[in-house]
């Protein structure tokens, strides 16, 4: 007795539409040997003719016209693939209109029209799976949606962007300044020719919407996430934090407070004895805190053709279940609800200071005295370095409301004897 | 319109099973609006009336029979949490007869009767759920499941016994003797009053059978796993294996080799820059190597009535899914092979092993030459502490057959110079 079919159709023949062909080829004897019906990859559709004769797929299943495979009546399951928001969002809504489940891993466009393109799926009996879009390759959005719906998120930590994350990793391991770091990451095709979505945060930004959007079922907005990126951080506040055991990541931070979300993502020192400190090199991690399961963590390859692409044909996996048992949204996504945001100024935090200034007498007094007034208390001091004329001085200040750290700051740097641009980093509390 | 009903019957209010309820208590809100039917708990079974008071639910739903529960038509999914092997096997076979599903928290009837009992379900279009066997809170079978289905596991390395991990984790940080560190997790209440099965390895064994049934499709057999227990890690150990970058975990190993699966238990030294190092105290953690995916690791709470309670009514949603949706078993479980077993004597190894010895001229050359007799070489030599009379010595080799290294080490225990029971300890390769 045959088992039923289920007819694939990928659009997007890029570095991970290519791994995603090649782990087909490779496993697919594999995959439906574990499923009760099989799985067919039918069509691939990419603008760009030498990408699909590097598939090395029979020709028939080739096309340039992306209409080939979203308007094809056979095909019940799209895989996306062609990154960034327009035509994917229109690809995807065009799939589903057409009838077909979706599987994509494009972040960007998750970020922005996520929950849109997930009540149009519902709508029509459907559903889209992204569980590549964060984490890549980490088992994520299937465990927070179905493993966490007995228990209330209260925070999520993610390092979410492998780029970042390898640079820091240098820099702590091999005492590189960021930029040769940076050079590094892309020599070794951990970073791309253009870093700025990595480097300035976005990437792990848009992560961490979709993140939001699923464990605290609210509606999280891109515009309303703080975003800092790694450039502020150097060699020597990463030799500072090692010493005061800890190490720095670029932290994308989603909590739910009385108030609304506190969406973010910064540089923050972690402490060495946090499972996240222990995340290096390109690797990534979800860290969830919980009220239940108390804390979870999450960790893998953040990218990388072939450890994405297991994770979308596990999607493509469960888009298949879905049409042999005519299984509609079971289990969440719920309806997002529609929510405040707060701003980080609003927030408290510990904040790490690194500044140089002219070493002579009162200095000090003053600017302890600038902390004071604001009622910003200090936990640590050093000073035991001089950068020529200068002395460097690292402060650490207890739990403290961002905007009276600031308004402390701002007298602090009108002190003419401290020089201007310190090292500003917020630590993990 | 409301929502579908699906009752939920309960056998067994001991700890977890408490946890069950008072999370139910507290969260079936929150649950019933994330899904789109509802759940019922509807009945409770207990030999022990005081249990059953104790849960604070309207006496008609509390009965001491549990064929109240298995038995009850309007009853359409089971939580088995009465422990044990019998008669929790019977019970759960008698609910599947019934044509309930099955969800249940019991891992060493599930390391013993696992694939029967999925085997039986598959028969029914039933499924059975136990998410909550392996690793308490821990998103970690439904992962397994369903995302690893395009990947091939090449090995699993659990730290999945809480106890022991705590046990090792004082002894590291406070420098505390196995014996207290065991009486203070006792106090604490992360071990049992006979602490026999997790002391000795066997929790972390039936946990193993399950993970390596689930990852490589294969009938493991609990008695096919080599199995050795903490009792002879001493601090000493733990203190030497820090020195040479080393922290020491009771690992849970399942691999698939050409001949057949390699299933053990027994105390390693982990690198410390290894992600597992970093879990600590009474957390859990589980390292899959696999193809695609490269290195994953799920990290949580391995016990606890509230982290249990969690994964134990996230199977429940999935069970009410299957009822709603009438899905049978879509993904996996698929029917399982059988296999060889490798015995732990033909694996490779790299071994630390610390033993007294006189401290007389030619000592070290007999126990030299009889390594070299068997080919074992050695990575790390250090001799820098003295015990009485005696001379303190820890050797670590390079890669070696274990039937080799016994082999030397029976050689070199024949030398008259060398104490009786030395330390022997594999590392994580």
């Amino acid at each position: 007795m045959g088992k039923e079919l289920v007819k694939v159709g990928l659009v997007g023949a890029g570095t991970i539409g290519k791994g995603v062909v090649d782990l087909y080829r490779r496993n697919i004897n594999l995959i439906n040997n574990r499923i009760d019906f099989e799985l067919s990859l039918e069509k691939v559709a990419d603008r760009d003719q030498s990408r699909l004769q590097a598939l090395g797929l029979d020709e028939k299943k080739l096309t340039t016209e992306a209409a080939d495979v979203l308007d094809d009546p056979q095909i019940e399951v799209v895989i996306e693939l062609i990154g960034g928001i327009e035509p994917a969002r229109s690809f995807i809504a065009r799939a589903l209109e057409n009838g077909k489940h979706v599987v994509t891993a494009n972040k960007d466009m998750m970020a922005h029209h996520g929950w849109d393109l997930i009540s149009l799926a519902r709508e029509k009996n459907l559903n889209i799976f992204y569980e590549a879009s964060v984490g890549g390759g980490i088992p994520l959005i299937r465990p927070l949606k179905h493993n966490l719906v007995a228990d209330r998120v209260r925070r999520v930590l993610g390092i979410v962007n492998g780029t970042t994350n390898y640079i820091f990793t240098r820099m702590d391991r091999d005492d590189l300044s960021l930029e040769d770091a940076l050079s590094e990451a892309q020599r070794l095709g951990f970073a791309e020719a253009d870093p700025t979505n990595d480097v300035e945060g976005l990437d792990a930004a848009y992560k961490l919407v979709i993140m939001a959007n699923l464990v605290f079922g609210k509606k999280a907005v891109f515009d309303q996430v703080h975003i800092e990126g790694i450039k502020g951080v150097t060699y020597e506040d990463i030799s500072y934090a090692r010493e005061i055991g800890y190490t720095i990541k670029l932290l994308a931070i989603g909590e739910e407070l009385p108030e609304g979300l506190a969406l973010r993502v910064h540089p923050a020192l972690v402490p060495l004895e946090h499972p996240l400190a222990s995340v290096r090199n390109e690797l990534n991690a979800v860290f969830i805190e919980c009220e239940a399961a108390k804390e979870l963590m999450f960790y893998g390859p953040g990218a990388g053709p072939m450890p994405t692409a297991a994770a979308i044909l596990s999607d493509v996996v469960e888009a298949g279940r879905c049409i042999r048992f005519n299984i509609a949204n079971g289990v969440v996504e719920r309806e997002l609800q529609d929510t405040g945001f707060v701003p980080v100024g609003a927030l408290e935090a510990r904040f790490y200071l690194r500044f140089l200034v002219e070493d002579r007498a009162g200095v000090f007094a003053s600017l302890a005295n600038a902390f004071a007034d604001e009622g910003v208390s200090l936990d640590m001091i050093i000073q035991k370095r001089r950068v020529g004329d200068l002395a460097e001085v690292v402060l650490v200040t207890h739990q403290v409301k961002e905007e009276a750290f600031h308004r402390a700051l701002n007298k602090v740097t009108d002190i003419s004897a401290i020089q201007p641009n310190p090292s500003i980093i917020r630590l993990l509390n």
